[in-house]
């Protein structure tokens, strides 16, 4: 994950119970912080494409690393990309880190498959997300 | 709340991210205890009463008292009775207690409105609810 | 507590998992914007002045009024301010506002008192630090 | 993990806050169960074994798989398993059930190390909660 180049950070916004009786913050909580960077991506995205459809999007993996604790009076964010985008799939890598000294504390990789509500089943991520993804994160890279 | 009788008593499982740094239970985590008390009232009076409609129901005040930390290793509970019934609004009762020790950990009182959703408006608590919570609770307290 | 004046206000970063089945901000939620309103106040006081020593404060009762609900898409920031300054314990108004609008979703006044963990009894609220509250709320009403 | 032996096994208690606006448990509280299931195992483990000195234990890696949603009205546990004992690190086997119809909602497999706080790095498992935990599940498998 070291070569991905990520062009979405949030900076995250520590709350006092995320820290746990060890005094860092509780593992748990770091998937919150995954979410919200996955939520705030794609908002932006639709911000940027107004025309794009709500789609269902479901998470089926996930794979965490714990690197390093983080403490609360650290200024974290987490930085989101998508790495591959298939037809029915794709996966994001996420990183929390300290945005003062770059230190990386944890990284995730996450499939997410388009979803159809009705009938319960995957389906095609549309091709105007996935022009919407490629025109963000660098086209050549994503679309094989 | 000492002459309170507490007929719905509902044993709370203490997850390990309810601990916060000083290593007690964290008091913003209280309120999901009473949350889970209140659900649990709610849903137990509709498997009693399996004609009750659904009711739209808001709180618009609570006050908590904090009384004695709650420890990781402590097995406890929330206690919840209606001890006010209006026509628009009712009060209830809850308060978490240690069940080995009877400790009482925190008490809180709710006031909570019929609410209607298409108007945004309070609305009447429908006849069948107040008497399935009579018939819960005791009448003669709570009609006036 | 209209007529309040709140010199802090700390804008919060919403979670998705802060909206819960209704669509809007769980109530419960609240009282963690609360929390870190007190802490991010009193933190501040801290670096202001940092001869501050450690103090030991808990909560010993809430009252909170929900007034509106918030919705994901809302911008929002928790206020403090202090409006009480007793020798053992001191009264907080907070609220939460939408901060394009001015709604003010929810209000809440906390009563804290200092502690001293060794004999587990309330404790003087140190002087320095009611010295340095009042700098930052302004004297006159404070002190009394 | 299909063909594990799960010994171990703990109902969870949901949360009204558990549900996430699309009406299913967000995947976010499923390392609070994780968590939970652990937690819980080693407490086990500890009762029966008095002699277990306190071991710093921390997760460096997890892998989850989403299989189905949660629904609040169903009736979940964790299960949870230590399926590979090295020398200075394990992995645990979990998944939610939903323990009415056994269905299984999600499965996770962790990698824990043994810490030192002092120095900050990896550590041996002691001996003896090796045997505790081979007493569980069965040694065989494990020692290697």
């Amino acid at each position: 994950m070291n070569e991905v180049l990520f062009k979405h950070t949030l900076p995250i916004q520590l709350r006092f119970n995320d820290v746990d009786t060890f005094g860092h913050v509780n593992n748990t909580v770091y998937f919150s912080f995954y979410d919200l960077g996955k939520t705030t991506y794609f908002d932006g995205l639709k911000q940027q494409n107004p025309a794009l459809e709500h789609v269902d999007i479901v998470i089926v993996n996930l794979q965490a690393d714990f690197l390093s604790p983080i403490f609360p009076v650290e200024q974290v964010a987490v930085q989101t990309a998508v790495v591959e985008l298939g037809n029915k799939s794709f996966k994001m890598f996420q990183r929390v880190i300290n945005t003062e000294t770059s230190e990386v504390k944890c990284v995730c990789q996450t499939v997410l498959v388009g979803f159809d509500k009705k009938t319960n089943t995957a389906k095609p991520i549309p091709v105007e997300w996935k022009r919407a993804i490629c025109d963000y994160e660098g086209c050549e890279d994503l679309l094989k």
